[in-house]
């Protein structure tokens, strides 16, 4: 009986995901985490130009996340903070070639912190990437977390943040 | 007794200005521009890399300039865009060396468009920058705008702004 109400349980998320995808919503990564609505529209925390890969970078905030990087209370970042990296393959700017510019959209990152709910991958973030303008969900199964957690181990002892925040007047 | 007005008009004006400042808000430019309110909540229109002079830049814009910069609607910028760039000095990130990152913030600079307002000075924008975290305005008077004037020539034809707008999912 519990197994038959668990695997109905699933039939229904899985109907649900479904429906939202056929929508016209993207689909959730392989971890579940699905892309914060309006995201693209959240104030900066910051910006970054890797020139090793030829990528810019701008890193938005949601409301507690942004709250947050303002009043200097990222150590650590508190939970319901979600940051949102959007990456774009550089170009120089045709009318000033010393300016490096956006090209095309790479993909979208997000971190989302709860340190009780994402305890079990050592980081107390949820993370996952969306590649290329169409939003295809990055990975084939949960594990690809450790792809983004195994890149930020520098980092451990900032949260698992490379980002501090950009001064803002 | 129309000279009498107008002193009189000024004075108000200087006295309002000097209330404001003393209040705690930023001085107005020498144009008398000021910096809106929130503006650094605003969402991306896009971000470069000036590698000539070593700064990051991230450029907002209010609700009617990301608007018009979502729905391709740049040419020209609608009346009542409000661009805004924030500029700082660069440095590599510690932890990653190849990534170059905001140290110290250098100036904000806005250009508001309003065709009509601004005809006088052959752009249809205003011009404005203020100066470090302490916002001190630039400039001596309102001469100042035809220095952001002569830099932005090259792209006239782009209604005088150098932003393309980044691409967004």
């Amino acid at each position: 009986m519990k197994r038959t109400a668990r695997l109905s349980a699933l039939a229904l998320l899985l109907l649900a995901a479904s429906i939202a995808w056929a929508g016209g919503m993207t689909a959730p990564s392989p971890n579940g985490m699905t892309i914060p609505e309006g995201f693209e529209n959240w104030p900066v925390i910051s910006v970054s130009h890797r020139v090793d890969n030829h990528t810019l970078r701008v890193i938005l905030g949601n409301d507690i996340a942004v709250e947050a990087a303002r009043g200097g209370k990222t150590d650590p970042w508190p939970d319901g903070a979600v940051l949102a990296k959007v990456v774009w393959k550089e170009r120089p700017e045709e009318a000033w070639p010393d300016a490096i510019v956006p090209d095309k959209l790479v993909h979208v990152e997000f971190m989302h912190k709860d340190a009780a709910k994402y305890a079990g991958n050592g980081t107390g973030w949820g993370w996952a990437r969306w590649l290329g303008p169409e939003l295809k969900p990055y990975g084939a199964d949960v594990s690809v977390e450790n792809e983004c957690i195994d890149c930020h181990v520098p980092v451990e002892e900032r949260d698992w943040v490379y980002t501090i925040p950009a001064r803002f007047p």
